[in-house]
């Protein structure tokens, strides 16, 4: 498969925010729906990554700034991306946000924004 | 909110495959879509479950076996279940199941299924 073509989903947790393994799974799922949601929007982006077997990246950030950064420049350059808030019934304040959908999209590009990241 | 009436997805994660924390959360990031897609032919269903803010709890369970027996019941009593099988590449065995989906639907019918389960 062409590298250029490939498309991701990554999905950036906010490590700061001390989440437990459920919350932060149950906050992907809320992401993926999300970017999913989108994603329908744009039938040759969404086609794309499921060509790709719907591929889902877990990283990590250290703020809520950081993370909305990637967010604006993921928006800038046209990606896909959702920032999930969390209602906050647990673990977090409410409207937290904890996890932000970049995808999907291709890999060369949200690479540019999320390469330097580390894995979850 | 009525509690008959109240809506939620839950996400059953196979514990006894110990994969990291990331893993099962771009697992449950699978499963939720693939029950979202499911959700979207049920349109009653999903309006129900996006009006109570798309609630999603983490369940964990201790066995393949277990994890399919949840999905046949589920499935038995009309409810939407989706089993993420995973690639395989990191962690797992390809073709693992991971992580079941079952809803979004009622929270009394579910939690008849999967009330004897720990939160993950």
């Amino acid at each position: 498969m062409d590298h250029e073509n490939y498309s991701k989903l990554v999905l950036v947790i906010r490590n700061d925010l001390k989440m437990g393994k459920g919350k932060v799974a149950a906050q992907c799922g809320h992401a993926s729906v999300g970017a999913y949601r989108l994603a329908v929007k744009r039938p040759n982006v969404l086609k794309a990554w499921e060509a790709c077997g719907q591929t889902k990246i877990t990283l990590k950030c250290d703020s809520e700034e950081q993370m909305m950064e990637l967010h604006q420049t993921a928006k800038a350059i046209g990606l896909i991306s959702h920032v999930v808030r969390d209602a906050g019934q647990t673990q977090v304040a409410p409207g937290s946000k904890t996890v932000c959908a970049i995808g999907p999209g291709p890999a060369d590009q949200i690479d540019q924004i999320t390469g330097h990241l580390k894995l979850y």
